[in-house]
């Protein structure tokens, strides 16, 4: 905090006192920020059509105090209203605590609910405008492009050799009533006559396993079509790590691994398109978010640093791109956007889930959960944001489990324990096999009735025969192994046939939750916190959707808090990335948490091995 | 001219005085220009690296009165700094009159002599930086790129995919000792090791006729190699009119002549690293200047609104493209940069020429003249500046001439008569033709003794008799018309064996010569100036050197001046892009030429026809 008028220095937060409708509401943003992101962020409408380019001038507000004129303000505001404290909020950097007037709006703003719940002012990137231009004379020389961008008011887009090589023919051909094409900052095309309805972006969730692509109509921030499918990636490993090995093993594994992860995606932008009947030249923009390592291999960048301590990005935020870069068919200078990341284990789903999820406008304490082979945690105390990574293996993705598969058919999902047990089984199936949640439920119900002791031991036949007599028959041996025999194909079925839990398998699910429950102690440990300070709980990709939030509290994966507010989250990436379509703020918050957002490294920290063995135990 | 201290309404000029070393020096530039390049621009040296990106905050100069903070001066000075007015001049808008103290220089700016005479201070757009950086730890996880980034204090370049998918491997295998390449804004390669000795580019003139490139050493500014050859465009015809409308009789020409200008391009580009032993690889930047349609047709734009009224360009300002779009093998991220042009018959070959003679920096009263089929004229009287074009037709390269030839071998290029004819030829051959020197020479000389009258008639042969006897046999007809014999193979050769210079021939010269002078006298007009006024005539290009003064006034191409002040300056385009490579100031200042440059079209003009009979005459 800084005295009001003074100048920042550049570190911590500044407060942003916002006067709307004779109301007041201060904010705290990250020095440097506009008033006019500022404001959005926090949900405080501000007129604009630019979006924040200091084109519109329509963005206008007045703050207390002497701020710097540009010369966009000189063309905006008269010299009283410049006296009076009148300025473009774009242009005002928020370098000091500030007062700011927002007069009402002249229009009302659309938006689309997306995320967590999230409401979103539309203001995507692909901007579309119609123009009718006057034909060139002698008394008005003005070039093809100079005409064109002087009839949009209230955007300065930059054309490239593919615009300029259409421009001349397009305009004469279409009797100069041409609408123009523009993503973020970039004039990508001029059509023939009105186009102003079809504007279409896809958002991909460029999972390791699955890949979802979303197609929107930007215009109104609806979803069209939906897809998915499996990365094209997995016979080369199911994890990042058996795929980033791929890479060190051999030298043409790159290549290969790069043109499966675009060949998927191409499918699925092929499906969207025809699913929807919409024309791919007519999607101008793609938004993706992918961890680390699947946005490294999509681009071709050698991913051996990621996979080897220290554990090294070459980069925070990727650089920009097209469509065609990817060897997507859409239109021929469709644009990319990528999300940054925060570390090689916090990727830019993350970055995508926690915009979705709103991990840094909520005041709430947060804990933010996404659990696979590598579990991202993020918690946010409402002001500071911590993030890091723990290794929690594939358990909760059924590998190293000995009946252990994926969340497909016959997988068991739901276990509960009383007289017998119950099993629900997806697609109402014969029981195959055993999927992360039915994993975490089965340990969670054997802790329940005592069969597994505190420290995920089981217990010796004769107590068992005491404690849960219905039950203790299906605890038996295999091999020399104890297992609990959840389900019997046949009456009779020897033990290897059956879907069992075995101690083994106990053991790789205490170490997969011991990790996760060690990363978000110490980060809450970092805040000053204690478990039951804890809010909320969101849990994010398809397995927390799955997962009971009773288990998850009962073995330790999440903090002991009432169910309710364990929240299953969703497919948070896919929503981040429909959300940065939809809107160039949000995609703003975004690059923003890499500014707010604290990463914090686990695997070099003294006391984690301690916190590690306590967190094992199933008991409390 | 505004009031110190009041905002200025964006047009007219704004008044800096600079203070260095207890002198005063002020310059008067278009407000918003930065203090750094108004600086610049006047020679008036401010140390930097950064070349005014605001990155390497060494620009520190002391501003009068109030001046916005940004956020690069916070950084950069205390708060009492900030009050006494210092501030970084690169960030610093002139929108209104200001006193600025410039404070001595701590390093010697390196510079060369280019263009006519200009010294220019060596500021590249390529910009190397050898950096030897600390390994990543589990305490430093920093990325590949911030690493980098970080270790280069004074720029801050934008990487793109190309770099990226380099940079890990690249990192390593380097032991972390590598060179950063920087091109303007972007980071375009990291080479392993220092290899900050090795930067070059490569300056095009891309004329109709001729294509010239020079290799030029950025970081000495020393010219390596330099090669010329004629356009392969040629078999489509001489002059930009012809070509244009080879691609409105065959829609596949376009193509064809953006592959030939192409191919020039390439021929030369191979030729000038080969006869420099310079590895095509380390030529990270390309300068082109050419007219609007010689760039049109390189970049595959449709030059046919160039071609027919009202004479309209796709752009004025080309984009930004790399060398790889025009099919030069150099560094396969090397980028091009193009001149702006102010009209569709002043293109960026005038802008590179004006940069090149200082147009708009010299006070004095400056007529520029571009003589050939399309006649560029440009008129300064040291604040404002005027340009046009003029239809001379092909009548100085030869064309439409009974025995025009282009200036090759044989060509007669320089006339003198006197009791005989004395032949100035090139390459010291049999004559074969006249080029258009030798045109302009015979016409002045045949003039100067009176066997043309000021109509531009051949006298009759009585009157001849009497004035130049000895010349007067020479006088005879070539069928109907009346011819002049320069040259007898033999002593009896027929007139139609002779070079000759018909009375058509002359017809065809007035008429060249009136167009132009009839567009500087309507520009010296629109500036309330007479012939008198003008202090230097610069001619340009080829013809403009071998022309000689002395007849260029006698027949009016030029003001009746001493020829001392009629001056040949030679490849003025191809100075100009030598300037663009070895400053971005200078590049900067090409691009501000099309804000002080007044287009004036003449061929909608009423005064027009009228003018141009009256310049028809060679009298006075």
């Amino acid at each position: 905090m800084t005295e009001r008028g003074a100048e920042h220095d550049g570190t911590g937060r500044v407060d942003l006192s916002f006067t709307v409708d004779e109301a007041q509401r201060t904010v705290r943003v990250p020095p440097g920020v506009t008033v006019f992101d500022a404001a959005s962020w926090n949900g405080i409408a501000i007129d604009s059509t630019c979006g924040g380019h200091g084109t519109c001038h329509k963005c206008k507000v007045r703050v207390e105090g002497s701020t710097p004129i540009t010369r966009h303000d000189v063309k905006t505001f008269t010299r009283e209203q410049l006296d009076a404290g009148w300025r473009l909020a774009c242009l005002v950097n928020a370098t000091r605590d500030l007062a700011v007037d927002v007069p009402p709006l002249t229009t009302r703003p659309k938006a689309a609910t997306v995320g967590v719940g999230r409401q979103v002012i539309l203001r995507p990137a692909i901007q579309k405008r119609y123009v009718e231009l006057d034909e060139a004379t002698l008394a008005d020389q003005r070039t093809d492009l100079a005409r064109l961008l002087e009839a949009i008011d209230d955007l300065e887009p930059v054309p490239d050799l593919h615009v300029l090589r259409r421009l001349p023919t397009v305009l004469r051909r279409a009797d100069f009533k041409v609408t123009a094409v523009v993503v973020d900052e970039a004039l990508v095309d001029v059509e023939p006559g009105d186009t102003t309805r079809t504007a279409y972006g896809i958002a991909f969730d460029l999972g390791t396993t699955t890949v979802v692509a979303t197609l929107l109509d930007v215009s109104t921030g609806t979803p069209v079509a939906v897809a998915s499918m499996l990365n094209r990636q997995q016979p080369f490993g199911g994890d990042v790590i058996t795929r980033i090995s791929a890479t060190m093993l051999d030298p043409d594994a790159l290549g290969r691994l790069r043109t499966a992860a675009c060949e998927t995606l191409a499918v699925l932008a092929e499906q969207v398109c025809t699913e929807g009947g919409v024309d791919p030249a007519h999607v101008y923009e793609v938004a993706l978010a992918g961890n680390a390592t699947m946005t490294a291999l999509a681009l071709g960048i050698d991913p051996e640093p990621l996979g080897v301590a220290p554990f090294v990005m070459s980069t925070a935020q990727p650089p920009d791109l097209l469509a065609a870069d990817l060897g997507l068919a859409l239109h021929p200078r469709a644009r990319v956007t990528l999300f940054p990341a925060l570390g090689a284990y916090v990727g830019g789903d993350i970055v995508a889930g926690m915009l979705a999820t709103g991990m840094d406008r909520d005041k709430r304490t947060r804990l933010f959960i996404d659990v696979g082979t590598n579990c991202e945690i993020v918690v946010s105390d409402g002001d500071r944001i911590l993030s890091t990574a723990a290794p929690a293996g594939p358990a909760f993705e059924g590998g190293a489990i000995r009946c252990g598969m994926r969340a497909a058919d016959g997988a068991v999902e739901v276990v509960k324990l009383g007289e017998g047990v119950e099993l629900g089984v997806i697609g109402d199936v014969e029981p195959k096999g055993l999927c992360g949640s039915g994993l975490v439920d089965a340990v969670a119900e054997l802790v329940k009735v005592g069969l597994l002791d505190a420290s995920g031991r089981y217990v010796a036949d004769d107590v068992a025969k005491e404690i849960a007599p219905s039950l203790a028959d299906r605890l038996t041996y295999l091999g020399q192994e104890r297992v609990f025999v959840l389900h019997r194909p046949t009456p009779d079925a020897e033990p290897e046939d059956c879907v069992v839990l075995s101690q083994r398998d106990v053991r790789e699910l205490q170490f997969a939750k011991a990790a996760i429950s060690t990363g978000w102690t110490l980060l809450l440990e970092e805040l000053g916190l204690e478990h039951r300070d804890v809010q909320q709980v969101l849990l994010a990709g398809s397995f927390g959707s799955y997962l009971s939030a009773a288990s998850a509290v009962r073995i330790g994966l999440v903090p002991k808090l009432p169910v309710l507010r364990i929240v299953a989250a969703g497919n948070v990436a896919g929503e981040g990335a429909k959300m940065a379509l939809l809107s160039v703020r949000e995609r703003a918050g975004a690059r923003a948490l890499l500014e707010e957002v604290t990463y914090v490294e686990l695997s070099d920290r003294a006391d984690f091995n301690d916190l590690f063995v306590d967190q094992l135990s199933f008991g409390g």
